[in-house]
């Protein structure tokens, strides 16, 4: 099922003709740095020297993880729903920064332990009321898992048919920080003591027995070569729907926005499966937690913001949509030496 | 007469309250990194648990240089008229981006060797039309420059009257970073080779002409041991402008957005003659100019983007202006635990 979908390759000829237009900004050839470079992105993922960030969507995923059984998390579980709550009311980190950004944000409720009552702005996609502890058992079925992959792929395509042209992907879940260790470390190769951080506030002897929980589950249910196998035994609900919803976003040309830790595993796994996913991918910032630098060193990732945040929602996500607003802009506003009337400099090259 | 001025301390007490409101946001605390230092700091500006970005203001201050004359650039002097031409129509980076970001753009003339028809958007503080070649003669008199320095102040002041509680510093000016180098050297006591970079685009050779051109005014004229003297010998009008700006800002408890390797280089001069000018100072971005990095060194200074930009104008300042944004929002709009009914986990800490 996984090969049921086709990401657009890029057209290699845009890329001179995009660069030709940014270097006849009024400004020194490249001067715009890293803005010119996602500019450049947006273009090739939109197939125009005339790209559009239409109708941004931020979709926060939330489910909740069998797993803080283990005690894995500094913070109690119910903040999962209470949080969902407070997203949805313009709350909370995601709330804020979506508003103050002009992102509209959609909860999906992807496996939340709570039965919430219908609301405008949450996307029911509840598959379970949270995944299995998957230091006993699998987290998700496989069942389960491809019916969360599926849900991101449907709740995504809506959205591109609606007209959406760029989606930023963020979560609500307690303890999730250790399913995406668990992934990284399979998909990064890396030790899972590399792999471990805080995530909301654990001590460091907490953080150790997150490790162990991790590898007695590596030991307990092995390691497949399916990324979707690896994904139901170690994932959870929220991954698995993210990881879904990047892969139909590609399909779609949608420009990616990735938030932190946990929304980076989930595009670990959606690379797995087509690393040309990765072309419509724009990391937004490098997280504090530990272990997201290395997750973004085996992509090959650079990131727009080092901003030391570790609160995931996408608030990472926002701000660089914000960023992102401004490189497109100078692609389609920004004056020529033509247009302005400006000695022609873009013979002048450092 | 530079004594003439008094910048506000800050309140010690008010930090832990700030500190206080912040942890009880819904987040883990800390969370929100940069953002969350970036609202203490706005809070302690404006001396309130309820700081706001008001009218906020992008000053770019242009003007010419005599030092062209050597040769220090890669582009033609006339392109600082055009580009002020060129902002002044919304064109241009900073024309396009403090558009985007929400900055009320102003160019101020301080020394452009061009006459201007008037313009609603454009301040007349012309000096003169631009710095002597201070190869061979000092760049302004003191007279000059004090006059300058003064412009800024007066400039300033009256943005502060009409309620602006932010001010972004950007210029234009060709042929700039040479004076900027040269007031790097002095202050930061670095080497003249450690100080000087492309700019627009010279080749090596050219950057160590420039070096040379500037090692040779030093022997001149020598090094005195006044800021406002050193500025008159090496710098230029609107280093001189926004530095008295700065100084102004800072009396007058704004939020100061300094941009890339001039306008850092203005600020030298500033807290050269009060340091206290850097609490009001908020650093956008490290600058791909070589040389950037170690003035922000000299003053410990962190900054809030790095996006291998190296264009001036004010362009990183807009940016980072949109990051500050989100960042007082979350001290003033963010939900409280108690707001939101979530399980307040604010005694957790990494």
């Amino acid at each position: 099922m996984n090969t049921n979908f086709t990401i657009p390759d890029f057209d290699p000829e845009l890329i001179s003709q995009i660069q030709h237009k940014l270097d006849n900004k009024t400004k020194p050839v490249g001067s715009l740095g890293r803005l010119e470079s996602l500019a450049l992105q947006v273009g090739m993922i939109q197939n125009t020297l005339t790209p559009e960030l239409k109708n941004p969507v931020m979709l926060t995923v939330a489910a909740d993880h069998g797993i803080t059984a283990e005690g894995v998390s500094s913070c109690p579980a119910d903040i999962t729903w209470q949080q969902v709550h407070n997203f949805l009311s313009g709350g909370g980190g995601i709330g804020l920064l979506s508003r103050i950004y002009g992102m509209d944000l959609w909860v999906v409720d992807a496996g939340v332990n709570y039965t919430f009552a219908p609301h405008p702005k949450l996307i029911d996609a509840k598959v379970a009321y949270g995944s299995e502890n998957f230091r006993q058992k699998p987290a998700m079925t496989m069942e389960q898992c491809m019916k969360a992959f599926d849900n991101g792929r449907q709740i995504v395509r809506k959205f591109a048919q609606q007209g959406s042209s760029v989606i930023g992907f963020g979560e609500m879940g307690i303890g999730n920080t250790t399913p995406a260790s668990a992934l990284m470390s399979i998909i990064c190769s890396l030790p899972v003591e590399e792999c471990v951080g805080p995530g909301a506030g654990l001590s460091r002897e907490g953080i150790q027995h997150k490790a162990q929980v991790i590898q007695e589950a590596f030991n307990k249910h092995g390691i497949s070569d399916s990324p979707m196998e690896n994904l139901a035994r170690f994932g959870g609900y929220e991954i698995a729907t993210i990881a879904g919803g990047m892969i139909e976003a590609a399909c779609n040309r949608m420009v990616i926005l990735v938030d932190g830790f946990i929304t980076t595993s989930a595009m670990l796994v959606a690379q797995q499966m087509d690393s040309r996913v990765l072309n419509y991918c724009i990391f937004a910032h490098e997280s504090d937690e530990q272990g997201h630098q290395k997750m973004l060193r085996h992509m090959n990732a650079s990131v727009v913001l080092k901003l030391s945040l570790r609160l995931g929602e996408g608030t990472g996500a926002a701000i660089a949509y914000s960023v992102l607003k401004g490189a497109v802009a100078i692609l389609t506003e920004m004056t020529s030496f033509e247009e302005a009337q400006v000695i022609n400099t873009s013979h002048i090259r450092i």
